[in-house]
């Protein structure tokens, strides 16, 4: 989806997010696991603008950081408004022709096609000066209004304090989402005042100063209101995280993937899930997981960084990390743990082992309690089992080790040492017998415990 | 609760279910961890009916698989409408003389007193040739209307298309569900013909039909629209599971369970709580769970297939599989797992164990970290632990095995060998001691890190 | 907030609560880990009253000892009527010469400015012989009208079966709660009769009575109908529990801590967060746990009685339970117990791990599978770990134990004797091996199986 006209996007992230109480720049909270910012971003990289520019003030340290190289930054100090902010952005846009749209931070979900449409309209026959985001929401309440002919051509933009009776009754309101052409945009940025209660440049001014110089000026509808949801509050961080996870969960039924409950199933921004995928209630995916038709992901699993191959069972109370591979029809069971681990097809991990850096073979079997021992305080080490190998129940496996196909490990060992395809290997300590030691030790306890509460 | 009368169900699953995008059967998706079809049949079955005949199509091996010998089934192909698709079982159903009632396969929570009720209804004074299952859906929308008076007698149904504006505002809607005399349902569906847009035979057109010739036909209301909603997507299914999770949470809260989050709480088809019962938020159940008086399940439980004791105490994070019996005021603690094993009486496995086809005696106290190694990758054993007994943290019981009454097995040992009543076994491996050599290796591994960096 | 008169409170709690089916008392039923009656008396206790009394019945026994010195109990015995209820507490209230506040245990969360606004009505210039607590639900169906002006001058108290249509159009409801002079109380309800259906004396036929003296009486609104929500069965205290719990998420949310889905999160009555603290979907608190600024609480995570540190990461999968201490930056992986534990700051235990009585140093390392085995069946024992001590994978810690800083403990050791700083120690069984042997294992055990299925 890339747009047909050059653009611009500037971003606003000025702001200082003072309803958040957070030392995280509000714009860098995450959605789906994602800082909303990145959600944007993404959207707007989707339409391949020529030039992203943020406008930073608060916390400029912390966003430019975060940005890196993914788009140019520009200051704004002191901060008056909206208008003034996107006149920060001129200098760094000098040598830009094409159109700008403005966008802000912590309005995260604006659809790249909505933002194809308002440049499309930018540059329709009636050619507008200005194109504004209008939205219509639940509750009006106290948002600017937006006042336009049926096709869309603005009359009049009214802060909601200014708006009589008549105009209070519109509902289509000002998201601050604009479009115009650069030089327009910049030109009419120039002739925005600071007459009002805050002494503030706010964009939204520009409209009426086209309106007033004759040229036209159009609004585009939001589908829903939900697209331009703003978000100042962790209350609206996670209201907007609810609205995201809603959509996913609807989209990935719609895909055939069965949600028992899909209330308890949290999505990261880049899950991708195959049809005829199972997933039981309480289960939550961190990025980069990808799970194959089949695959059966049951209660209180967490993956993230994982790929679960074609009719894998995972869980319940299975947790993957970044790194974990599971193949067709792979099983791993309850509290267990997999970290830079490939479990081959059909190998099973049952209950309570951790596999990190480890590469399992097809048909293995790892038993209850094993734990590959890969981290001697300084470097990891890997674990190597073959092919049907047979890991006894509590073994530990001490990193670098390799195991053979069809070997097995007795349990309860400690191996440190390589075993041969089909040898056997049994770390056993001396097995002391004490008769009655067990009933004369239950005496001496009571007594001892019965003396104590005295 | 049977019916008084003779009947057959005839069940409609012949179609392709291509909503689902599933490789399984549409009726064969679970709900509550119950195949639809499943809970359908099941409430026929109360009903004691002389026969079952589901209609089988698209999917038919996998529906005659699952259904083995509890009903009969019979091929529509091609697929050609609701009443081609009952006309099928007529051969079925030659020899049987009494009542019919066709139901659908994804239809699956029509009561058993409703389907009672339509039966009776059948047989009352006026004799109807046709009873319909109609329902009242908050949103009537394109549903076929049933326009009857106030005692329920059928004008005519109308499909939403040709309904006038009148008739649209009728709330009454046609579920699909009918019931009539065996011979009659078969005459009347010989008449109806597939003069429509699709060319199918419409199940629907006997009602007027048997109106045309002047006989009564009779409407029946389902008491919620709940009881007839269709399954068609995974959505839809995710709806209804919701659906029947808010009753089962409500049926329990009325009879003495404590859910503290019930939304939280997700049940199984047979679950059976008993009142006093304390049940901490996200907990779930699987198929097969009792659990008694003054149990207190905590949360992130998982259990299936499990008896839970009097004032047992499970959780949080226990996992009761197939076969866990947990005794009165026993305990079972995080990330322990039971499958097939008793806990006896007062006895504790508190933390990160997996016991396995075991026995434990009454009192005994199993430590974090227990194993039983019940598995040599091709048999099951079976551990035996004694009253009292007392097993060391960390140990590998290695079954077959048993260990006495009050014996005691000493932390971190793996146990071959049977332990004697009151006796002590310790497997212990050779204490070693380097003084100085852990400094000496940080000295060493941090020079090498070191020059890894550079 | 305490209050500026001299008051005694009455709390009736001596219904059966049937509807409950419990063997516990109604009111000691648990909201956010705390029985509903301390919610109140905690309320109650704020604003500093010279006496609590409440009025026991039913389950006498249970609630006198859950009392304890806390407050005073009165018998009533028979039931007969919230007049006679409180007329039990004249005998203990003899010396009393205040005000007195009639509170019910099963209305939990009537808040201490309502009582305390009560209590100022009383003696406002108008000086009401009686003060009544009214509320306006949603549905105000049969509750008992309050008919007052518009300065809450009551006219009339109705039951809604004498109401006429124009009184039962009136909102506003009788919650029951009331305040009056103490002399004043005692004397209106010796002159309450039970000339009703039920044979009972009702507490708010003392309004009617003072009004009939022409004495003033008045009403205060609850700010909510919440507020006095009467709890009768295991519904309505979920209901009630999913209030409570709905109004701190968003409390916590409006002081800075970010909940990623609110629903799935659940406090106790006492828990503490700081700023920018997170917390991951499905999170479960239990009391007394506190959490220090940027702490990131991963999903599944359960905690009770813990303290959590500045930075620290807990989970996914982690529990805390009392005595856990978490220093700055430390962190608990997944299927990991802590209990009386503190780990040191940076410390880590990262995976399947139980820290029962331990201490453990800044920065050390406690490998996955590690036990501390602080049990022998009679007394607990502690384990010391020095700073920066690295404890290989699937050890067992046999406490007493101290472990010295810098030591190294290697995989699999089970270790019953101190380590000293920066010595290593080992515990090693035989290492055994047995070429080919698997490989015949494996043949002979096929054959076994194939045999055994024949």
């Amino acid at each position: 989806m890339t747009s047909s006209r050059e653009f611009a996007a500037i971003v606003l992230a000025a702001g200082k997010g003072t309803r958040m109480k957070s030392r995280t720049h509000k714009v860098l909270h995450p959605i789906a696991g994602r800082p909303m910012l990145d959600h944007l971003l993404a959207t707007v990289d989707a339409l391949q603008p020529t030039r992203k520019v943020v406008v930073v003030g608060a916390g400029r340290d912390q966003l430019e950081q975060a940005l890196g190289e993914r788009a140019d930054t520009c200051l704004q100090e002191p901060q008056l408004g909206t208008g003034h902010a996107v006149q920060q952005a001129e200098e760094s846009l000098s040598e830009h022709t094409g159109d700008v749209l403005v966008l802000y931070g912590d309005v995260p979900f604006v659809k790249g096609e909505t933002m194809r449409a308002m440049l499309d309209r930018l540059h329709a026959e009636d050619a507008p000066k200005v194109v504004v985001l209008g939205f219509e929401p639940d509750e009006p309440g106290h948002y600017g209004r937006v006042i336009a002919d049926a096709d869309g051509r603005i009359e009049k933009m009214v802060e909601f304090k200014d708006a009589s009776d008549e105009e209070r009754a519109c509902r289509l309101c000002n998201s601050g989402v604009m479009a115009a052409r650069g030089a327009d945009m910049f030109d009419l940025l120039r002739r925005v005042g600071n007459d009002n209660a805050q002494g503030e440049y706010y964009l939204v001014d520009i409209v009426n100063i086209a309106n007033a110089d004759g040229d036209t000026c159009a609004v585009i509808s939001a589908e829903a209101p939900e697209e331009v949801t703003g978000i100042n509050s962790r209350a609206e961080l996670a209201a907007a995280e609810a609205q995201w996870q809603r959509e996913q969960r609807e989209h990935w039924m719609a895909e055939g993937v069965t949600l028992r409950a899909p209330e308890t199933v949290f999505f990261s921004y880049d899950t991708e899930l195959a049809p005829d995928v199972t997933i039981d209630p309480n289960v939550v995916f961190g990025p980069g997981v990808s799970v194959a038709t089949g695959a059966h992901i049951k209660s209180f699993s967490h993956l993230e960084g994982a790929r679960v191959g074609e009719g894998a069972q995972v869980g319940p109370y299975a947790r993957l990390r970044p790194g974990a591979v599971m193949e067709k029809d792979s099983f791993v069971g309850n509290f267990v743990e997999m970290k830079k681990a490939t479990l081959g097809e059909g190998a099973k991990a049952s209950h309570l082992t951790y596999l990190g850096d480890a590469e399992v073979g097809a048909g293995a079997n790892i038993g209850a309690g094993t734990i590959t021992c890969n981290y001697d305080g300084y470097f990891k080490h890997k674990t190597v089992i073959g092919e049907r190998a047979f890991i006894g129940s509590n073994s530990a496996l001490i990193a670098p080790v390799r195991i053979g196909a069809d070997a097995i490990v007795a349990a309860g060992s400690a191996v440190s040492r390589d075993v041969g395809d089909g040898d056997l290997r049994m770390v056993r300590g001396e097995q002391v017998v004490k008769p009655g030691w067990a009933d004369r030790f239950h005496d001496a306890m009571k007594k001892k415990k019965a003396a104590a509460k005295k």
